[in-house]
């Protein structure tokens, strides 16, 4: 089964599988918790977080903050997740983890809840259980102990590993995509990774980008899936609103940003590049920057896509089900 | 003016102020981030969450698991946030803590950020911040370093202190409740205590009781407050739904979670005689167990506390202004 599974994928990355709509039973919906881009917290949108659905279990990938909240929210139970994968380690991403560790803790859950993420995923996790020493410590409140139980975590670190069996007859797969642009080989290139998975179960096929800038790894990671879920900014807005709400900000530090969203993100034209030059059966955009409401969404980003993919282009939505 | 409101709040505290309805400005006004009570996500209440509101300075009161996307949902900025307190160190409580302070820094907010709680407290930030290590490390992906800056907080532990002047003008006092069974001198007494807090500003007092059983040393605080905000249970609705969810709990885990929720937490009825005995103004509900929707919460919670107390009762709605 698992060698059948590691073949599937493997011949989708090399080959491109026929795509196909709608999810069938026994493979993965991608259920986006939240949709905000960036580490500005919004009014109208959670910031990056996703469950990926798979039967009766849950995988997230992404846990911003308030992601215990939003698989809530979603319909979701945190004793349905199987596993938590991370893309990268900016906090936008992880400020949920403690909220998915602890609550799973507190709540005395069967673990160990397992925790898939680039290099310093353990030492993120290791710092997180740490935190909680005082919690355990205090327990439910009595001298016998009650809730004072072990917290149970089981990292991997992912660097070039290849596709992981997750569940039975759930693999994940991963790339190092162009979210940084530490020079390969670097003691900083060693240390900070970012990822984009590919998710296949069921024979069904979904590519999560995570952040990042243009990516050729990425685009053959895509090659031929179902569905292509990718973070979107409108660099032009975005420079708008921060010009509007820092209008202090000294010019080096405004070009330092600028740099950063230019390169370690992409535009709907370089999203729907890749979604072409992959051959993605559909589209659904997230970490959306800016965060419009739904509303006035599509118009942002839609017409970019649409000139260079001609799929099915969806501007995700907080607990949209893909 | 420092000595002066230490002597107001002292006043306070000994003889009871005069009670008043309606906060003016630059009375301190309760928003409930979080309304829901205990550890399990609730898809339609987030967990316990609050931010007091002084003119355009915020003070979080306990930072569950989404708290900083609660307070945008709120209207409010994270850069407003001068301080953050916590009532004590259980997971429901401080999950969302590691969004507050991430979130604060690596948008690169002017800081440090102050965070008062109860011993552990230093712990719990310290656990947090090591966390953050791979994502300052990562800074965002140059080898220059843009976003590797400090992280920055002030810890201060509360222990038997007197009252802290947090902003100018407002004072939090606090004392020792009673959500913890540990024998006074222990030291599982001495590392693991449950706070209340009284935050008076402008002539307005706040109680929160955060997480407790009956007390007469937060009756005591509460005493002439203008606003009681306190935890309620209905332990019989409680038990209901842990026996439907959890039908193979063993007996002795189902009679010390019983044990933990009757003296640790209030009744409706215990809440109404805190609230007469104390002779607040008014009083708003909050950390509701269950966490029922907004039209079947008032006959849960409300004629408990009616039996006891006459004043005003609401049962707060997330994002409540109060």
């Amino acid at each position: 089964m698992r060698t059948a599974h590691r073949l599937l994928v493997a011949a989708a990355l090399c080959f491109g599988a026929t795509a196909s709509a709608e999810p069938q039973e026994g493979q993965p919906v991608f259920v986006t918790l939240g949709t905000a881009g960036g580490p500005v917290p919004s009014p109208g949108r959670s910031q990056p977080a996703n469950a990926v659905v798979v039967g009766d279990d849950v995988i997230l990938m992404d846990t911003g903050d308030g992601a215990a909240g939003r698989l809530a929210a979603a319909g979701l139970r945190l004793d349905q997740v199987r596993a938590v994968f991370l893309t990268h380690l900016h906090l936008d991403h992880t400020a949920g983890l403690a909220g998915i560790i602890g609550l799973h803790w507190m709540n005395q859950m069967p673990g160990p809840l397992r925790i898939y993420g680039p290099p310093g995923t353990q030492a993120l996790v290791d710092g997180i259980v740490a935190s909680m020493a005082p919690a355990r410590r205090a327990g439910f409140g009595f001298h016998h102990g009650y809730g004072s139980h072990d917290i149970r975590v089981d990292v991997t670190e992912i660097g070039t590993s290849g596709p992981i069996d997750v569940l039975p007859g759930v693999i994940v797969a991963s790339v190092e995509n162009s979210h940084y642009s530490y020079r390969p080989g670097s003691p900083e290139a060693e240390a900070s990774k970012a990822l984009s998975f590919r998710i296949e179960a069921g024979g069904r096929s979904i590519v999560y980008t995570g952040d990042t800038g243009p990516s050729e790894a990425v685009t053959r990671l895509a090659r031929g899936a179902d569905l292509l879920v990718s973070e979107v900014q409108d660099l032009p807005a975005l420079e708008e609103i921060i010009r509007r709400l820092a209008p202090g900000m000294p010019a080096q530090a405004h070009a330092r940003l600028m740099e950063h969203l230019r390169l370690h993100h992409v535009s709907p034209e370089e999203v729907g590049a890749m979604a072409a030059s992959a051959g993605v059966g559909s589209l659904v955009l997230t970490h959306l920057g800016p965060a419009p409401p739904p509303d006035r969404a599509d118009a942002l980003f839609i017409p970019g896509v649409r000139a260079r993919y001609q799929g099915p282009v969806t501007v995700a939505v907080d607990l949209g089900r893909y």
